[in-house]
């Protein structure tokens, strides 16, 4: 099936915008199984095209942009789930299968997959982009839950990274290829099939909402969380900008100051656990008694503001359009990150809410901006490159889960300094030697 | 410091035997510091002369052997414990520093390392094999536990796999290099620094042993545990041979039967769930009631007799030799390899005690031999690789943890396939052309 890129849907971007427009393929193919995603890579290989994974076009940092035209590869129609092993805590999905499609698909097995970055993006998609979320803090991210690939190499090759078939828990067999492809952002090849590691749905949950009178304070009391060994599920700060913008389009009424949202996944008697030491730590730091959402449907709420967040942003300046940066520091710098880059916002006037995963230390500015204020475009610009260097100065990422895409890439030779990134190239240049895959990006 | 190779210590081998006897190198230096890694790696590199690295030497796949001659780097005089951050979880080593030094070292912290291969092996080291163990179904293992690494390529150059001094609890910043040179065995650089995950030392542990009527009855608790969320932090497997072998050693007097070595780490309050829920499970499995070793007297105790295991394999026949050979399978296909596994044992009049980290799928059969009485030397060559391929028809790996190494090389090719060895040898090519680094081992 070959279709004009008329017909594939395109985020369109404010023009003249520090990460490119639009930039349509020049073809759209929808592969329907790895022989033909083989067939038509080396088709593409002979007429040096380039090759554009396309999952579910969710990432946010550019990845699906066609910069140097060629040919977009669809992968929605691969869109079966295979080989649930219950008893071994696995399945295998090709990439037009989304986390919640997954989700909804285990709902009897009492197994789920908890990576979540908030979009229901392809699970293929977040290997290639290495995705993490809300619930990594407990399960880990991608890197750490995915057991195999096969992988479609600019050559058409069809490898299996971890060995055909092979779905251990662990091994210790040659060069570890599962996590080179993991975060790879289609640079390397095309993921056409996923082996997860899936867990057993908790027995209950519950989440609750914390009030702080200072960012230190709630970033002191998820390091104590953690320190306590609390397995906490999810605990995700959110700025008082953030919550103001949330209360308003969700017309929720928290009070506007730095605030935890946390969820706890265990047994019931666990959970009653888990709850009273985290209490304490928050009484302690000064929190705010625990706002609870106890069944499912409150809790539901609660985390579609938490997951609203980028459209409650944007609604706080209709019209305007928003970019979310990300960057990830050791926990204990971040208070100080996070005053600079509030304060830093003030000064430049400039608007961006903050929500992140505080207990991996991962955040997010949501810049909501006028595309036809060329100011402020070059404002937000300006702020997102001193947002990131303020982390590596901090002994951290540019990136802590957006990935690279087209974007980040003078800022990750910063970070990885040049011989690591020599290293990267010549990666890239043995695995794909003409640069067809996804051109343009990472490096 | 520059030594002949007299002075290196070397584990010998029988002669004859499958894997390669002593195979000593010509040269052995003890550089102290990063920059004369690089000095000398760089003098091999023009003079193309082999590059050994070696931690402790406790490596089980011969990853030390110096079988094209060459200068081992003996890393031992760079012991350094640099950069404890008790907030962040994360310490920075040199190569010369063991778990148990880590772990002694961090005792005021209220933090420890849990990855646990039973020598007390260099973390670094440790780090090039990805080594696991026991402790690995709770807190993973190298492969979820480095944040970043020093390396000292062929040619001399140093690179920190995640950029330097950064140690952010999650990244997507470009490709995953840290988790390329974990598991490289020496193959594809020198690690001359380790940054690590820490964890907070559990409120309370407490141990147990539980025999059961049969393997299946073993694996079935196992799965159960797993399935209902118990965050069991040790679960070993050890069969009815092994525990003989154990209780001969050590002077214990457990039933000789397929046995649980199970250890909970958590809160008081905590332990006691996860051991009732626990209890109900293996005795609806027929399992025994359980022996506990609560203080940490009777727990080190009992682990002490798990970890003499290679020792206590040995005592059954004095004189012989043994080697350690590992699989891995998922979870569900356990009880028929380990009992398809002892039949052929029998079978074949081989003496191989069983021990397996099972919450992973992950076990070792001790093979004990006389190294001069060739026919039952080439009776354990050929019954190694029957029990590979067993584990890979089952979607297994010929590894969980030793690594390649020299002996597993062929079983690689059959584990990967064609393509991805070639994926392999390509990355060697590209980040060590001359094919100094530790040539022979892996591919």
């Amino acid at each position: 099936e070959i279709k004009s890129s008329a017909e594939i849907p395109c985020v369109s971007q404010p023009k003249g915008f520090f990460f490119p427009s639009c930039c349509p393929p020049d073809v759209v193919v929808w592969p329907r199984s790895v022989e033909e995603v083989s067939a038509l890579a080396k088709i593409c290989h002979h007429h040096c095209l380039p090759i554009i994974p396309f999952g579910t076009g969710t990432g946010l940092e550019g990845g699906v942009g066609a910069v140097e035209g060629g040919v977009c590869f669809s992968l929605r129609n691969m869109d079966r789930v295979l080989d649930v092993h219950q008893e071994d805590f696995d399945v295998t999905v090709e990439p037009g299968v989304t986390r919640k499609a997954l989700n909804s698909y285990l709902r009897d097995t009492g197994l789920w997959f908890p990576v979540d970055p908030g979009a229901d993006a392809s699970l293929c998609g977040m290997a290639a982009t290495s995705a993490s979320g809300t619930n990594a803090v407990r399960y880990g991210t991608m890197r750490e839950n995915v057991l195999n690939l096969e992988v479609v190499l600019a050559d058409g090759t069809i490898i299996h990274t971890a060995g055909r078939g092979r779905r251990t828990r662990k091994t210790s067999a040659g060069y570890n290829l599962t996590n080179l492809f993991v975060g790879s952002e289609g640079t390397l090849g095309l993921i056409t099939k996923t082996t997860l590691r899936l867990y057993g749905v908790p027995e209950a949950m519950v989440s609750a909402v914390c009030t702080f009178p200072s960012v230190q304070a709630a970033v002191d009391s998820t390091v104590q969380v953690l320190q306590a060994g609390v397995p906490i599920a999810r605990i995700e700060f959110l700025d008082d900008v953030m919550i103001d913008a949330c209360n308003r389009f969700n017309s929720l009424s928290y009070p506007v100051a730095p605030t935890l949202f946390l969820e706890f996944h265990g047994s019931e008697k666990s959970l009653e656990e888990q709850v009273t030491v985290t209490e304490e730590i928050t009484r302690d730091n000064s929190g705010s008694d625990f706002n609870w959402a106890r069944d499912a449907e409150t809790r539901g709420r609660l985390w579609k503001a938490r997951h609203d967040a980028w459209y409650a942003a944007l609604a706080l300046r209709p019209g305007c359009k928003a970019y979310s940066t990300d960057v990830c520091v050791p926990l204990s710098h971040l208070p100080q990150i996070i005053v600079e880059t509030k304060e830093d916002l003030v000064l430049n006037r400039l608007t961006g809410p903050i929500a992140g995963h505080v207990g991996d230390g991962n955040f997010h500015c949501i810049m909501v901006m006028d595309p036809n204020d060329q100011d402020e475009v070059t404002r937000v610009q300006e702020f997102t490159e001193r947002l990131a260097r303020r982390a590596l100065a901090l002994d951290g990422t540019c990136t802590g889960e957006h990935g690279v895409g087209l974007g980040k890439r003078a800022l990750l030779r910063e970070e990885m300094g040049p011989m690591a990134i020599e290293v990267m190239q010549g990666l890239k240049a043995t695995l794909d030697p003409k640069n067809l895959m996804n051109p343009g990006k990472v490096l």
